[in-house]
């Protein structure tokens, strides 16, 4: 049951923008009706985030709006696919307008650029929470998978990594930087990533194996390692970090981030040799820079961390022991 | 960012069971991977559910899991789908393994009834809070919108009325009945409500329009005489009410639940006369009765509440002062 001033909250999501081809019937009936076109899988993706555990509560209404979507998307650029329709479920403890105004514009936003729809949800009072469901298409066949990786295939990354955690360190004051322009740069690419997608899809099939970095380059990693049955090395040295990282913190504190840092939201995805001289014609028109980080191993060799050739701990609670030397 | 606690809850919902052919990827992957038949239309739906908004914060979580599906899937059931795939957004304010076996195997076990897969979701920490994602298909052109009433059709509806309602009541102590079946019967109806599926692919191509009553008999009606720009007037002495509702309440206590009380999960559908007579052979086989409750009007003409063939008020409010009389 919804009380008239959540109806009225509803209005702020029901825009007659984006209304795409494949939209039978958006939001206003029991369910919405869309039609997949021949030879497209759908890919589906649910993210919840709720106050105080997955963003900050003085976080602005237009970065929550931005992010929600911006991180939901990124799940279906790690699969190649193009975004399509969105489900918003959102809980409020009380209406605001202008935060309302703030959060649905910012999200619009957001959903316009990359041609994706509203077609439902639910507005309900109770602690701040949003649940949003993503759903794009990809050519059948040419999803990503985490599963696909293969001993000798080469591990990329887009971007760099870690600025998110940094920006989110400099957020909370547990570390400094009296250098405006860094400082400011590096809390964007924490309130404003950039979902891969157009990356995502031009690596279909190109890419072995695919994951957005969410939680941290070597857990998502692990997640392609364990679904494909394989093991990996990684070139610390390698590892891509933007000039305001290098300029401003420690070497270690960099490494640790680029590792353990998330929410970069960048693409981790694997590629056979046969591949690999393909890769610069696929991905230089989207201009955005990647990098060969390691190799997939056989299971046996576990994940092997290389520091100038040489293997330091593998692990993340050993790894800050040992890369400082 | 998901702890190892959440990560463990996570198990109790990526089960084997119910893998249907059309899901190339469910649980596992960044996105779930999906076919549509050809000729089909993919219908979506999404609900969330807040402690002390949509649920009493002792329901058993057996009743959570079971409600919180079958309010899902009555979406479904009004628009005529054959249910197929759910998303599942679950955050708990702490890991209690008891509450998470009930709830998820009384939900698998309606998943399983209904042959829904579970495709993905989220497991978070938080106020407990549930946002379910339906995903159902129905052959392209055959569903049930609430746009499609016109002045002269019948306005019918499956089972009885306000049932959920009387059974809240006896929950929270507001009524009570010392008659243990009628009692138990009534609080199943609120705690364990029917989706219609069955019901609605049947009116496919005979219904003109359909909504499932979740908010009570007259909003929900309304929706479908807003929707199809038209009036109707409707018939107090036709509404079915069950033989425990009429043992042990007032008639006014009884009209009032089965207009207002909401819940009830019942369809409400329209039909043309040409397709009266077809309503028999498409529904008798369901189990489950229909009643003819009124007729759709000119929207000049409102909505009338008619006892006895004279009109009583219209709208929420005034009716209880009128239909004692």
């Amino acid at each position: 049951m919804v009380c008239g001033e959540f109806e009225l909250i509803a209005r702020y999501f029901d825009r007659a923008t984006g209304s795409r081809r494949d939209v039978e019937k958006g939001i206003g009936d029991d369910c919405a009706l869309l039609h997949v076109p021949e030879k497209q899988t759908l890919a589906i993706s649910t993210d919840t985030l709720v106050e105080g555990i997955h963003f900050l509560p003085d976080i602005h209404p237009a970065d929550l709006g931005y992010k929600a979507l911006a991180a939901n998307l990124s799940d279906l650029a790690a699969m190649g696919a193009d975004p399509a329709w969105l489900t918003l479920a959102l809980t409020l403890p009380k209406v605001d307008e202008l935060w309302l105004q703030s959060f649905s514009d910012s999200l619009f936003e957001l959903m316009d650029y990359y041609g994706v729809q509203l077609i439902g949800g639910d507005t309900t009072r109770g602690p701040l929470s949003l649940t949003l469901g993503i759903h794009g298409l990809i050519p059948t066949g040419k999803a990503l998978k985490r599963s696909g990786a293969r001993p000798g295939d080469w591990i990329f990354v887009t971007g760099t990594l870690g600025d998110s955690a940094a920006g989110l360190a400099l957020l909370q004051h547990q570390h400094c930087c009296n250098e405006s322009v860094s400082r400011d740069a590096l809390i964007k690419r924490h309130l404003r990533p950039i979902p891969r997608i157009l990356q995502g899809q031009a690596l279909r099939g190109l890419a072995s194996a695919a994951i957005d970095v969410s939680d941290g380059l070597l857990a998502d990693l692990d997640h392609i390692l364990k679904a494909s049955d394989c093991g990996a090395s990684l070139n610390l040295d390698a590892l891509p970090l933007s000039a305001a990282m290098q300029a401003h913190f420690s070497r270690e504190q960099q490494i640790s981030w680029a590792l353990n840092g998330g929410e970069d939201y960048e693409l981790c995805f694997t590629v056979p040799e046969i591949n690999h001289g393909a890769l610069d014609v696929a991905l230089s028109h989207t201009g955005v820079p990647y990098t060969c980080i390691g190799q997939i191993k056989a299971a046996a060799e576990g994940v092997a961390l290389l520091c100038d050739g040489q293997p330091v701990s593998s692990g993340k609670k050993g790894f800050d022991h040992f890369v400082g030397k």
